[in-house]
Order: structure tokens, then sequence, then C-alpha cells
């Protein structure tokens, strides 16, 4: 764990209720590999990090001869999602239910501790406004839709024992209740996470993702202006829905020292001046990193940290 | 369902909290049983029932290992347990954890929505403040030991797969615990029900069990004395504690007409009059029936319907 985070943090009261930060998307958006390196950054000690998809109300077996598929708020438990999360929000335990992604069946439910900070990651964990209310940070992950089809192909065939074409037609299945239930979830972020290639741009293939963030005016950003430049710029645009928004575009295609050197301008602006940014940022598996990713997280890490005291 | 319980309850506002009961004993005390004529009383539409086993922390294999038995609230979820009573006391659903007694493992949990009226019945449901807060009535079964005793082994062997040698090892194993988690919540309890033979007596070895019902003034009992006589008769007594309460002695060897004319006489005087007594009530199995568990479980329909209105 970063000795430089407990210091940062260390005047909150022990005790005090927890931060809860909110990670939306659709299916394979990214939704674990965000978390994943948030949790490192802070420590696993001080978070407990959980996914909404163990609120489903029917197993894969029961869905078969249903008319919805998981993503529609009737294939989910919303309601007791939302008690879960308002026990958590004010420091309680709660007795997740578990969905088994492997199997595809309901398991022996799990006890959650609430930590210092509890990330809920999920399909529909801003569906609502009961949920909504319980976040101190709403992120809804909204990566162009190609990437996203090839990231939930990957993955799907490689951990849930599903083929191509079976990922590809439960996609096609899945089209119209993900307009219907998970993209409106996306106007209710205090920030979307975009990645994708920069359009017009002839990046050759092995070019990283770019990120691009729509930073609401909802909760307060951080003085980004400061660090901008090549690797990073940001702009006031409007939303598709013409709210004002800082846009934060974030190249993927710059040198790698360039993005570290970024990297340590923002967490000397964000974080404690002089320390070194926690270990764990950007990371995409065993051997792979990506520093917009690491960026995006460093911002995230901002805002709970900041959240926390 | 039977009519009349409509007619009774009629005036009571849809959408109102519902009534909660605890009964609350050891294993194989009769908790089920009298739960079931309640349930075939009121109308399973009416009434939801639950058992505190479910909450379990751990499952029969988990337990090999440790130090204490499934007695112990240690070994329970004994603050999810308070949780979801309060949210089903405030007409919120739960997701209820769910024990297998069959296989001893922790299966997939349950949704349970509250009804007009909720049965709890459980090793634990009594022992913590909390939870005790959140009941209307509470019962304690307390039968005679060794009737305890041939009832577990006569259960766990045809329906849990032990055998006798087993059960017995296992109540011993529990004795000390039982007597240190189980027996205290008998204090809280509004209701204690022993089912025992009179002391005494050299009654014939198939008369049914006589009953014996603490009535505690923590809540107003019905006038019963008006039907007392032969069948049954109230004694002012005091408590093993020395507090003051009411003991009803209900007993078994009298004729099965003589109960059945009390039954009626205490149904006219608790339900409504000139009705008959539901069906259900006093059901010991497909073909065995107690006068004296009917006579219970119409003074806790009694308290369960002044309860609702």
């Amino acid at each position: 764990m970063p000795e430089k985070l407990v210091r940062i943090n260390r005047e909150r009261p022990t005790g005090g209720r927890p931060v809860l930060l909110a990670i939306a998307g659709d299916s394979a958006a990214g939704k674990t590999t965000l978390t994943a390196g948030l949790v490192a950054a802070l420590g696993p000690d001080r978070c407990v990090s959980l996914c909404t998809d163990d609120y489903h109300r029917y197993d894969r077996e029961e869905r078969r001869g249903l008319p919805f598929t998981a993503l529609h708020p009737d294939c989910n438990h919303v309601d007791i999602m939302e008690q879960h999360l308002q026990l958590l929000a004010t420091g309680q335990p709660v007795l997740k239910p578990v969905y088994d992604h492997a199997t595809g069946r309901l398991a022996r439910p799990e006890r959650v501790e609430p930590n210092e900070f509890v990330i809920v990651e999920g399909l529909l964990p801003l569906h609502t406004k009961l949920a909504r209310a319980c976040f101190d940070v709403t992120v809804y992950l909204d990566p162009a839709e190609e990437i996203r089809r090839s990231w939930k192909v990957a993955r799907d065939t490689r951990k849930r024992g599903y083929t191509e074409e079976q990922v590809l037609v439960e996609m096609g299945r899945r089209e119209a209740e993900s307009a219907a239930w998970i993209h409106p979830q996306r106007q209710h972020a205090d920030i979307v996470v975009r990645f994708a290639p920069i359009p017009g741009r002839n990046d050759p293939p092995e070019t990283p993702l770019s990120a691009e963030l729509m930073l609401r005016p909802s909760i307060r950003h951080p003085d980004l202006a400061a660090a901008s430049g090549r690797t990073m710029h940001l702009k006031l645009e409007r939303d598709c829905d013409g709210r004002p928004v800082d846009t934060l575009h974030i190249h993927g295609y710059v040198p790698r020292e360039e993005s570290v050197a970024l990297e340590k301008a923002i967490w000397h602006l964000i974080g404690e001046p002089g320390g070194a940014a926690p270990d764990g940022l950007g990371r995409l598996g065993p051997d792979a990193r990506s520093e917009p990713l690491a960026i995006t997280q460093m911002i995230l890490l901002h805002h709970l940290l900041e959240a926390a005291r």
C-alpha cells in the first residue's frame, strides 16, 4: 500500500461513513479493469469492491425462458441493490447475493463489510435516483462500440465459455435493452469515460487507445489546465443534451515518456507534492498498460481522496 | 382461507406495516409445527414465514472445524438478521440467505416480501434487543427436555439423514451452548409454551401431551378466566425469576369432546362470536392432532389479529 496515501488521508476520522464510487457501463466496457487499478492504488485493505451483476434475479437457465436479457431492470433485484447501497453508505455490512459468471448460476451470498472506499461497478448502479444518491462520485464507461465489441468477444470466449458467434448473437439481442436501460445512466455520471481511437487519425493498429473524459460540473474537478499540452488538453464543450461540460482529451499516440511526465505533473497537482504516483495505475493485464487509463484512474483517485477528507 | 378472518380484519388499512411474530426455541422444540397451523388458519396468502437458521454463517462442512455449534451467535449473521427484521417490519422486501438442512449447505438466497403477517421462527430470533424490538408478539417454545429429545431424534433421522446416535452426540455437544444462548431468550418472550406430560399423573403412554402457557404481562392477554374448567385453568404464579405471570394449564388427558367444546368457547371469547374456529389448528401431521396445540395457536391467532387491528 502506498505510504503517502495513508498520510494524505490520516486526518480522516476513523468510523466515518465510507466513500462510494459508482462505475456504470455496459458489459465489457472496462469496469473491472478500471476498478482493479483504483483498488491497487488505494490499497486493498482500505477498499471493498462489488459488482451489481450479483443482483441478477434469475440465473442463466431461467433467463432463457424470459422476454428480456440480464440488462433489464426487471431481471435484477434493483430495490435490494438500493437497500444494500444505502446500508453500505451508512457503514453497515450486507449479505450480498452472488452471481457466478462462469457457471451462470446464483450461489451462496457473501458478507460485505463497508471499508473506507466502496467501489460499486456494474450494469445498473445508476439506474434509480435512490441508488445514485448513495454515491459520492459516479462514472459511466462509454467506450467506442467497436472497441467494446472486441473486448467482449475476447473476454467472453476466454473466461465465460462462449463461442465468438454466441457472443455476437447475444450482443445483438441486448442492443435495444442496452439503449433503453444502460446508456441513459450516462447523463447521471459526474464523469463519462470514453476509450476510442482518435477519429480522423491514421495511427498504426498497435497505437494505444485515447481517452476522452467528460467532466460534469456536478462535482468539483481539479484544475488541469496547467497540465495541458500535447498529451492532454481540456476543452469547454456541450454534451449531446446541450449541457456545458469540460472534456479532457488524453492522447494515446504520444510517446510513453511524455505520458509519464504528464502523470507526474498531474500527481503533483492533485496528490501530495513530491510523492510518486501509486503503483497499479494503468494496468491492462500482466504485461500491458495504458497511460490514458492511468491518468483517468489518477483523476478518480483524486476525487475519492477528496471525498474522504 | 377462513372467510371470517378476512372479515375480522377488514378494517385494517392496506399498506400498513406487517405484524411480526417471533417463535424462538431450541432445535426440534416444535417451531415449524406451531407456525404451520398459524399460517393455515390465517391463510397462506396473508402470511410469510421464515426461519432464522438461514442466517447460519458457516455450512455444515465449515462448522466441523469450528469450536462452536450452529447455536452460537458467532455462528450466525445476527446483525444481518436484525437488519432484515427491521426491513420487513417496515414493509420492505429482503433477499434472505438460504440454509439447506437436508444438505447442510448454504444456497442461493430468496426474496421475501413482507405480508400482513410475518412469522419468524428459529434458534435466535430474540437474541438481541434490536431484533426483539421488531416483533409485535414473541413466543418461546420450551418443551420438556425428554420430549424435545424424542422429537429431535425422530425428525433428524427421518428428514435430515442422521443416525439416532449421531443426533444424541450432537445434542450432547450442543447442551452448553443451548443453555448459554437459546434458553436465555425465554425471559424475553411474551408467551412461553411448554408441552409436557403432567408430572405426577400416571396417564397411559398414548395420552396427548398437556401444554402450559406462561402469559407474561408484557402484552395484553384475552380474559380466559371464563373458559376455565377441567380442560384448562389459569393460575397466578411467579416465574423462576420471581416475576408475576399467569399460567394457563391445558390438559391433554381430557376426552376430545371436552377440548373441542373448550376451543369453541375460546373462539367465542376471542374470535368473532358465532363463527367457527379456522381449519388447520392443532395439526401435528397427516392424521395426528393435539387439542392443547390448537388452543395455543388460537391464543396466538388472537394476538396476531389484535396487533393487526
